[in-house]
C-alpha cells in the first residue's frame, strides 16, 4: 500500500492506494471512529461492495445505507435532499460520518452533503472508478449540477481520508476505465512530461488493468494534482489551479449539449484536450509531432478522438456559460509543450473558430 | 459610526454600526467592488429599502434583485434554488457579489447561497432587524431549514462586511424589536453582568427605539458574540460556543412545535431562557433573586414569559432531535449566575421534567 499525504494545514488528509483496501480494518479503525456511519453509494456499486464495507467497519457501528440511482443526471438538488432526509430520519447528529462509496457523482454529492449537513460533518471517500481515484480524491471540490450548468452548486470541503482500492477497478467497465485514463493523461500534458512518456510505454498495461501499473498511475496522478491543489486550495488565483481544467471548457460544453452521461466526462475531456492541442498547434505554440503524440496516446487509451457534431455558435454559447468564464472573455487552458499548459484569453479568436469547425475525423 | 472588527484570520471582516449607513457610498465603494451585484431581500423589505441601496451602489453596477417571500417558512431548499436560478439566468459568475438585505431568514439563506454558489462567492450582510443585527451578523452561520428540523443544512461562511444601520429599525414592528431584545439580553446572561445591569437601566429606552441606546446595545452584543466566535469559529469544541445557545434548545422545540413564524425566534428563545433559569434555580445553581431579575427584564422587553402548552413527552422528543444533541444526552446551557453559563448534561433529569411541566403563568 502507498500513502500519499495531501498537505492543507488542519485540513490535511492521507490517500491510501493499494490492493484490497476495502477489507483493511486498520485503515477504517483509524479514520472511521464515529458510532453512526452513513454509506452513500449507488445501485450499481451497492450490490458489489456495500456488504464488504459494512463488514469491515464492524458490528458495533450503526450503518445507514443511502443508495442513490446511478448517473450524472441524478447529481442534483433532489438527490441531495434524499441524503438529508435519510440522515435526519435516522436521527444522525453532527458526529455522523459519511462515506462516499462510488464514482465521481457519488463523491461529489456525498461530499457536498457532508459540507452542508449541520454545517459540516466528517466524510471519507472510497472512489470506485479510475476517474474518481485520480481526480475527485484530491482537491476538495464537492457539489451538484443545476439545469443551467454543471457543478454550479457546491463547496470546497476536504475528506478525512481517501481509500483508493485498485481491486475495485476489476468490476469497472472498460469504457469507464478509458474515461479515467483521460484525466491521467491530462496530468502528463499539463505538468509532467516524464509521466506522459511513462504513459506512452505503459498504456497497454493500463487498459489491461495491470495492477502494479494502475497503482503507479493513480499515485503519480494524485501527486501531480496534490502539488497544484496545495498551492491554491480554494482556486482563488485563476492561474494556478486552472490548468487542471485542460480540455474541460470544451468538454463541459460537449457534456452539456449531448446530455450528461451520454458522453462520459472523461470522453468529453479527451476530446477537449485534443481540441486544446489542435488550437495550441494552430497558434504556433505546440509542435505538430507533439500534437500527434497527444492524439495517439488518447486513442491508445481507448478514448474517442472526434468531437460530436455541434455548431460553432452553440459551442461558443455553451463555453461562455461555463463557470470558468470571468466577465465576457473565454479563458482557455492551452499547451505550450507536452508537460506545459497555461490559462489564457490572449489568442486570435479566428483560431478558436477554426478549432470549433475543424473536421477531426 | 462605530466599527467593530471580527478577527478570524483571512476571514476577518468589519461590522459598521450607525445611522443612515444604507446611504453611505464610501462603505459600499470599499466593499462592493463587483460589477454584478445580486441583492437578496424579501417582499416586506424590498419596497422600503431596495431602491435606496441600489442608488447607493451606483449606476455602473448590474443589479440583480432577488425578492423572496417573507417568513421562516420559506427558509428552505426551494427558496434557495430560486436564488441559484436567478443568478444563473442572469449569467452571474464567480465574481458576483451577493448582498443580504433583510432579517435573519434572508441573511441565513443568502449566506448559504453565497457559500454554495460556484463553491463560494462574496457576500455582504445588511441586517434589517435588531435580531439579525445582534445575532446573525457575527458567527458565520448560514443555512436553511429542513422539514425534520431547523438549520439542518448550511455552512460556516463569513461575510466581507456587515452594515448594521440603526435607522432601518424605524420600520421594524414593535414585536420584532422585542424579539431582538431577547438575544441582546442573552449576552448579558451568559457572559456580561455589567451589560445586564446596563440593560435593566436602558430597557425602556430600547423599546422606545432610542438611537443612541440601540447603537450601544448592538455594539455590546456584537462584541460579546465576537469574543465567543473568535475563540471557536467552527463550533468544534462544544463547550466554547455553546453558551450562545442559552434558551435555544427549549426555544427550537417551541418554534418547531408551534410552527416557524407563529412564535418569533426571539420569543421562543425568551421562554427558553426563562426555562433554563428556572431549571438552574431548581438545581440550586442560581439564586431566586437573580431568577426573578431575569424574568423581569425579559418582561420589560415586551417578551412573553409563559411557555405554550406542550406536553413533557413532546417537548423531550423535540429537544432530542435538536442538533445540539450529541449521542443520546440532552446537553443544555444552564446558568450559574447572571453573566455565567455553561453547557452540561450533568443534571438531575427530574429537574428537567419539573421544568417542562412547571406552570409559569
Amino acid at each position: 500500500m502507498k500513502t500519499l499525504n495531501i498537505n492543507l494545514g488542519d485540513r490535511s488528509y492521507p490517500i491510501y492506494i493499494g490492493h484490497n483496501l476495502l477489507n483493511d480494518k486498520e485503515i477504517f479503525q483509524r479514520h472511521a471512529k464515529a458510532k453512526t456511519i452513513a454509506i452513500v453509494t449507488n445501485d450499481i456499486v451497492a450490490p458489489l461492495y456495500l456488504n464488504i464495507l459494512t463488514q469491515t467497519l464492524g458490528k458495533d457501528k450503526k450503518i445507514i445505507p443511502i443508495i442513490l440511482p446511478d448517473g450524472e443526471s441524478y447529481k442534483n438538488l433532489d438527490t441531495l435532499n434524499l441524503i438529508y432526509d435519510e440522515l435526519l430520519k435516522n436521527k444522525a447528529g453532527r458526529d455522523v460520518l459519511l462515506i462516499a462509496l462510488g464514482g465521481g457523482v457519488v463523491g461529489d454529492i456525498c461530499g457536498f452533503a457532508a459540507a452542508s449537513f449541520m454545517r459540516g460533518v466528517d466524510f471519507i471517500q472510497i472512489p470506485t472508478t479510475l476517474l474518481s481515484q485520480v481526480d475527485s480524491s484530491v482537491g476538495g471540490k464537492t457539489g451538484i449540477n443545476h439545469s443551467l450548468g454543471k457543478n454550479m452548486i457546491g463547496a470546497f470541503y476536504q475528506p478525512k481520508c481517501v481509500v483508493a482500492d485498485i481491486n475495485l477497478l476489476n468490476t469497472l467497465p472498460q469504457r469507464e476505465l478509458s474515461a479515467g485514463l483521460a484525466e491521467v493523461i491530462k496530468y502528463g500534458l499539463i505538468r509532467d512530461l516524464e509521466f506522459f512518456n511513462w504513459l506512452e510505454t505503459y498504456m497497454k498495461k493500463l487498459t489491461n488493468k495491470d495492477s502494479a501499473s494502475l497503482i503507479e498511475a493513480v499515485e503519480r496522478s494524485c501527486t501531480n494534482k496534490a502539488e497544484v491543489v496545495e498551492a491554491d486550495e480554494l482556486e482563488s488565483d485563476k492561474n494556478i489551479r486552472a490548468t487542471l481544467n485542460l480540455g474541460h471548457t470544451f468538454g463541459h460544453a460537449i457534456e452539456n449539449e449531448m446530455g450528461y452521461g451520454n458522453w462520459l466526462h472523461g470522453e468529453a475531456v479527451a476530446i477537449g484536450m485534443i481540441m486544446a492541442a489542435f488550437m495550441s498547434k494552430e497558434l504556433g505554440w505546440l509542435r505538430t509531432p507533439e500534437y500527434l503524440r497527444i492524439i495517439q496516446l488518447i486513442e491508445l487509451a481507448g478514448l474517442p478522438i472526434t468531437p460530436p457534431d455541434i455548431s460553432e455558435k452553440k459551442f461558443l454559447d455553451l463555453m461562455m456559460s461555463d463557470k470558468k468564464t470571468k466577465g465576457n472573455q473565454i479563458n482557455l487552458v492551452l499547451q505550450t509543450a507536452i508537460g506545459e499548459a497555461m490559462l489564457t484569453n490572449e489568442y486570435d479568436p479566428e483560431i478558436l473558430s477554426k478549432t470549433l469547425t475543424h473536421n477531426f475525423s
